[in-house]
């Protein structure tokens, strides 16, 4: 029996992973739960679950929450705001923590999980973004696997399974290419949030979906790759796949490439973060072959989706310039799903706070959430004089 | 150091192999050789490659290189028939036997080669196919694995790699159709050997060039990987893929896929079946993704390829059957190369004989070399009376 928390079970990755627990409830439990402002959804998980720790992001809502509880004669631990997050990542009897967050709030919560020795199955990209070198070292000091979620990571994991690393040429993420992969970029500055929220082939939270039409989602990946996989940046390619059933790919030095295929069904690789190194049988959709009309693949244009090479700039230039370009990234998105700001202007938001950043080394925690937040007031700042 | 036997060295594996040894002469020796008739070539190889043992098919042919090495002042071992393919096959100092030779005559060689615990790189996959049973319970008897050198066998045993095999649903083996995947019935009555030999991907010997225009070759594949990877025919499935970039697929049981790609070259096969478990980067040219045109999947025709069908019930028959097939088809191919029989009665021929055939288990080599002589005598007839 796996015992699992959920760190954002609310939200499109807590509720699949929540779907993985139902197919498999010799396999998993759930000890804990976490979420933010959707309480209503939350509650019901709770009388469902029956955790024995939950959270959620205000004080007021985990009363209300604790007293919904408490009709049903239900008394778990009902903690609320970011020690909330800690103390659900910290449960005693969880072993893995799946960190399903949105955004660089991940980070404190992972790192307080892998300090109590949990199994991170990470969902939440931005905490290796911004922090990459401190958690994979504070993993590998606590002997702490990090799993990834992200279906290219689970994808790249797969492929690497068995093999040496010093065998690997290269690793090849593949990019749907977003709703726009086609569109002029004249009329990309004319996109509006609706239009970039419907995302071609997966369905996903707001923040990745926009991430995913600006391409700096598939930056951001880049950045966790280096870290999850300790590759260097120059063995860490980007194709445009737009139908996304290869999911990533391997290059060996021999002249084999291995691949992941499958639906675009984010199930699948949350099932083996949690399943690993077995895999379990289950019955969702299978990938036909014969049903896909023709695999693609094209070079990104970095032209026109600037977020991807400045994500890779940033990747290079290390210290904290990715924890910046993640936190600028954050506000820039919230910004044009405000409609305060148009879409172009995310990723020319994101290049001025790096360029206006002082660049440095990061020695721990509270250096790197300095830094985030000096890159927020300034990507706010940049916004405000639009 | 690896020190290999090859059975086949001047045929188009053969040869591969050897260029796959000029590649890594520190890791890679060759101790002794094999071929048939080409006398010519196979003495350049003595010279050049200096094997302790060295056969051809003919006790003349024997003499004569005897000689011609011996003006050389070079003193190998020099054997002729299926003797010296036996004696080059347990050379007491090959770790390796890479059995490339085409059709039924690499059994007796290959089990030699078990008794005598060298590790084979099974390239002729008849062996499997004739004696699967008898063979793979050989080769464990004697702890002995059995390589794969066959792009998609290797491709499925690259996915494999590391994976539990209670955790596969099924493999995929692609096709890629041959020269005639879209040619309707009544004009494959009428191709001809020359039509039939040029294969569109791979350049390859001209038995498995008629063989992949049948699809009998994939027929082949199937029960090969049958015992390869002991699974049920009903776990092994085949789909066609004419451009030839993924080489076959593992899908398991929780939905995701793993895939082999890469270019359409024997080298990378081979040489991964030398270097296992380890990668050597060498310098093959490499896939560009990105220069694809789309890689498409279609459902194998039966109706005009019946070849694969009769393949699978011979399979499922099991006991003898899938001798008298590759039998039947040897025969048979070899009509068709001399212009005897037309390109559709290459099936028909293996139908027939199949139905001749009393179904008969098998205890010994004997017994399965008895039944190939029976197959063959029968397909001869058969086409005797065409």
């Amino acid at each position: 029996m796996i015992k699992i928390a959920i760190l954002g079970s609310t939200g499109s990755i807590g509720r699949q992973t929540l779907e993985v627990v139902d197919r498999f409830p010799e396999e998993l439990r759930v000890v804990a739960l976490a979420a933010g402002k959707n309480r209503q959804p939350f509650l019901e998980q709770c009388l469902q679950y029956r955790p024995l720790i939950v959270s959620l992001a205000t004080e007021e809502d985990a009363k209300w929450l604790k007293a919904a509880l408490a009709e049903q004669n239900y008394y778990p631990e009902v903690h609320f705001g970011l020690d909330g997050l800690v103390r659900v990542a910290t449960c005693e009897e969880a072993t893995v923590v799946v960190t399903a967050l949105s955004g660089a709030i991940g980070l404190r919560p992972t790192c307080a999980a892998i300090k109590a020795n949990k199994q991170i199955a990470l969902a939440n990209k931005e905490t290796l973004v911004a922090a990459g070198e401190y958690v994979t070292k504070l993993a590998s000091e606590h002997q702490i696997q990090i799993l990834p979620v992200d279906s290219e990571h689970s994808a790249i994991w797969q492929c690497l399974h068995g093999e040496e690393k010093t065998s690997v040429r290269r690793i090849i993420l593949t990019a749907s290419g977003g709703p726009f992969r086609q569109m002029a970029r004249a009329d990309l500055a004319k996109v509006t949030p609706q239009m970039a929220l419907k995302h071609p082939n997966w369905t996903m939270g707001q923040k990745i979906t926009i991430d995913s039409a600006t391409l700096m989602n598939k930056g951001l990946e880049v950045i966790e790759a280096r870290w999850l996989f300790n590759l260097d940046y120059s063995d860490i390619d980007v194709v445009v796949h737009p139908q996304s059933i290869i999911h990533s790919l391997v290059e060996y030095g021999d002249g084999s490439m291995l691949a992941h295929l499958g639906m675009p069904d984010m199930r699948i690789p949350i099932q083996y973060a949690l399943s690993y190194p077995k895999r379990w049988f289950n019955d969702l959709p299978r990938l036909n072959l014969t049903e896909l009309k023709g695999l693609t693949f094209e070079e990104p244009d970095l032209e026109r989706f600037p977020a991807l090479a400045l994500a890779y700039q940033a990747g290079k230039q290390g210290g904290a310039a990715p924890a910046v370009l993640n936190a600028a990234n954050e506000i820039a998105v919230h910004a044009f799903l405000a409609g305060r700001i148009g879409f172009m202007q995310i990723p020319e938001i994101v290049e001025k706070v790096l360029e206006n950043h002082k660049p440095t080394g990061i020695n721990n925690l509270e250096e790197i959430l300095a830094i985030d937040q000096w890159a927020r007031n300034e990507a706010a700042r940049i916004i405000s004089n639009c």
